[in-house]
């Protein structure tokens, strides 16, 4: 047996990847009340743009449907909830001075709103718009939560499934000033499939808002796992594809609604690089590495290498959890 | 808009499943050095069972390739791999004081060894061994790691894909005691196709061992990280697939080779509720409650009600990462 003992320099060497910066921020979203205006939550987030670029930032990301209070939660008629928190078009004059700082500021950016499209079709969706403020991607909710019926004995509703349809465009990668980046909403964070079908596509970082109810309302669930399950599903997903998350939450108490903060940015090796403390509007911001991805896309997670799509079949063959196989 | 605010009874009423507890332990094993036998491995193996069961246990997981040193770090002719570390059959007369203790104290097993089939192929293969010590299921590793060539610079090699075949069993789950049980090996634990095939079969719990060296022969890895990715892959993939995972190192320092220890027992809250903290013969065990898993199955990951295949594809169509869908 034969066992060399020492790390040459040419086996460093292999370590000097040129570092490939992005200014990451995430602009985390205080409660929007029922009866704050579209008006006042863009002057809000527009104040979060010109924080952000004070502190180096090229690409924020905003919460999922940061334009309204979380609607969801209140039992309504269909036509009620496109009426009031549906946006027909984006930008729209409401929503344009976003695009505007993001053009003066050339800041990109990523944001959540409810669409419904020119053909009456709701989702749950967002944007990823570059430094020029041109809207390069577009993603619409997968993995809807809760139901679609009414939970009277619930403190709150979870209606997604009601006032949402399933997202119709797939988790698309998009090539933004230079970095390939994917996105996601919410839910879809826990979802390990996300980020596997997006990292297959080389995606660098992955960016996503979020509005999570400190409360479940199906079972008792103890309050402090609403945090670490949304954590580490961060954490374990950036490390698991060798890519960066950034994560925005809208929080705080929406109406005597609550919502968890901890906004956060994950380096691809799973560790937490930036988190909110407060639950109020506040931005946080990494100079964010990109080359540190590579290291485990070309190692330990070398998919070309070690992948093994033989024995994955069941997981697109399959939709719920059956029997074992043969 | 209607809004109820009080959680009645009768919600919290579904809380109320019956427990269903399960003895589990996890058998972290210190260095095994080149020239110590597997007869003293094996008096070590049956040491823990005695003192898994004094504690509760009626199920034990013992690491990856238990037997011997962690013998992929040596270069040497495949002949020779063989020879030395490789199992002929199992039980064998070496091994099967680890049976007879089986049925004496009605503990099942997982257990990890190298196994050379009848007609030649090596396989770094597992089994679980149900209380009346006969096996119920093997698994043969399909992610492995490392390299096949060898590399004269690194302080020792990883060559896994040297001397093993890649598993042809796909991931299984066994009944076992009336648990639905998967298991996998080492590297394994960091794909999150892994759990989620298991999973889809309504896999329980999933036991693995490893052996992780503390440096990392690819890049220079800041050494902390070896550990915090091994929690959080347990961690993130017990959550996300609403299981119980039991994880159990061979670690310390096997002639001069380091390996993490870090042995843990997560619940399928993702919470880590027993872990490891010497890096030598070390037992850690709960008392498992199975029925914490179906709050998660049954809500959050409820998948029949949640997944969305026809979005997935790209897991089974692609092996290594590429370019952007349309």
């Amino acid at each position: 047996m034969n066992n060399e003992r020492t790390l040459t320099e040419a086996s460093i060497s292999a370590n000097s990847k040129p570092k490939r910066t992005l200014g990451l921020a995430v602009a985390q979203l205080g409660p929007v009340q029922l009866n704050d205006t579209r008006e006042s939550v863009v002057a809000r987030l527009v104040a979060m743009m010109r924080e952000a670029k004070s502190r180096g930032a090229e690409f924020l990301v905003f919460p999922e449907l940061a334009l309204t209070t979380f609607f969801p939660r209140y039992w309504m008629a269909e036509d009620e909830a496109r009426r009031r928190f549906f946006e027909l078009s984006m930008p729209s004059p409401v929503t344009e001075p976003i695009f505007r700082a993001s053009l003066e500021l050339h800041l990109g950016f990523y944001l959540g709103y409810a669409e419904l499209t020119s053909d009456g079709r709701p989702f749950n969706t967002s944007i990823i718009v570059n430094r020029n403020a041109e809207i390069v991607g577009k993603y619409r909710k997968i993995h809807l939560p809760g139901h679609s019926d009414h939970m009277p004995a619930a403190p709150f509703q979870h209606l997604e499934k009601k006032y949402f349809s399933v997202g119709d465009l797939g988790f698309r990668v998009f090539d933004t000033d230079g970095v390939r980046m994917g996105m996601c909403i919410c839910n879809d964070r826990r979802w390990p499939e996300t980020y596997r079908v997006m990292a297959l596509q080389s995606a660098e970082i992955v960016v996503l808002g979020y509005n999570t109810p400190s409360v479940n309302i199906h079972w008792n669930e103890p309050t402090h796992l609403r945090t670490t399950t949304h954590l580490i599903s961060l954490q374990a997903n950036a490390y698991q594809n060798g890519i960066w998350v950034a994560a925005a939450a809208k929080c705080g108490s929406e109406d005597g609604h609550h919502m968890i903060g901890s906004s956060a940015i994950v380096a691809p090796t799973g560790e937490i690089v930036a988190r909110s403390l407060s639950e109020e509007d506040e931005v946080i911001s990494v100079k964010a590495d990109l080359s540190i991805g590579e290291y485990f896309r070309e190692h330990v997670f070398n998919f070309a290498k070690h992948r093994r799509p033989e024995h994955y079949r069941l997981i697109t063959e399959r939709t719920g959890a059956g029997e074992p196989i043969a």
